[in-house]
């Protein structure tokens, strides 16, 4: 692929730097955080946590995952995870932006960046099961180190979490489920999201 | 290692989002980005522009490089790269800072990244050199994008930028030089960077 078409991508996936998302940053409970700086934070925990995946896990092609799966959000935009109405055309936005960014790259990266996007969006595989489970480990962990801050700004429940999430943890990383687990009952007590 | 220290660590990290570089983002000159996405969009640009790395490239080693090698600016602070009276005293706070961060992690994950890290910093191995190639151009590029907007802040010259950077990317990555140092010619041309 040439040199100057490269740049091109690598210069439209800055904007992934603008998409805010509900979470928040450890270190200032006021600040969203981005995509670029979720999706980075998330490589970190694929790394750390690969001991925690399963036995299949294939780090390489769990890193490109992460790395690539919100650059659709450059066109879609951010789908709160409990927001349900906006969730609705979310499939359709997702796609069609998937269709625009990928389609900038030549094969046989275009297939390789699109085909991660679609093996973390299938869910099918160990790895990919392994991703997803981070993406929605990672914001409940922000959560609990900002004493619930977007839950408690959108008046989440656990009931809500533990529906959105349980099985798809539980399917990517059992252990980090049931350590999570405890830490959601632990946050019910302190009153940072709702019993 | 235990789950436990392992999301300390991880909880740990989240405060590079903080650290905050010369560099802008594309999409608004003024806003300075930090270095999780800078981390974030080097790890890009290693899966994007791998085809134009060496024969040798180990794409996985060079992601964790990436991801990882400017965790120690957590506390050691980020060094502008003409700042060279700031640049004396670096090696040993990030060397300082490297003891503490890899030191919350057990083995062999301690070692796994301290070791990414060293082999970044020294910069010997073919994939060392891409990935050290990559973390100079990346901000290039930036520059490129916003009419050289920290080059104009800070009055950097082409002849400061080659200086720094035109061995060190070459070494890495000949064809992206070539690449860019046409770049700099017109952004001299532009005004955008002092001749």
């Amino acid at each position: 692929m040439p040199l100057h078409s490269s740049l091109t991508f690598l210069r439209e996936v800055d904007k992934l730097k603008a998409i805010l998302r509900q979470t928040r940053v450890t270190f200032d409970p006021e600040r969203r955080e981005n995509d670029a700086e979720h999706s980075w934070h998330l490589a970190m925990m694929a790394i750390v946590l690969a001991e925690h995946g399963p036995r299949e896990l294939d780090l390489l092609s769990a890193l490109r995952m992460v790395l690539v799966h919100d650059l659709v959000e450059i066109d879609a935009g951010d789908t709160f995870l409990y927001d349900d109405a906006h969730a609705a055309s979310q499939d359709e936005r997702e796609r069609a932006a998937a269709d625009r960014l990928f389609g900038m790259l030549d094969e046989p990266l275009r297939g390789e960046l699109r085909g991660a996007w679609e093996e973390f969006e299938a869910g099918t595989t160990p790895t990919a099961r392994f991703a997803r489970a981070l993406d929605r480990v990672q914001p409940m962990l922000q959560n609990l180190y900002t004493n619930g801050a977007s839950w408690r700004a959108h008046g989440i429940t656990a009931a809500q979490v533990r529906a959105k999430s349980e099985a798809l943890v539980r399917a990517g990383a059992p252990a980090l489920w049931a350590h999570v687990d405890a830490l959601l009952d632990d946050a019910v007590q302190r009153g940072w999201l709702a019993g």
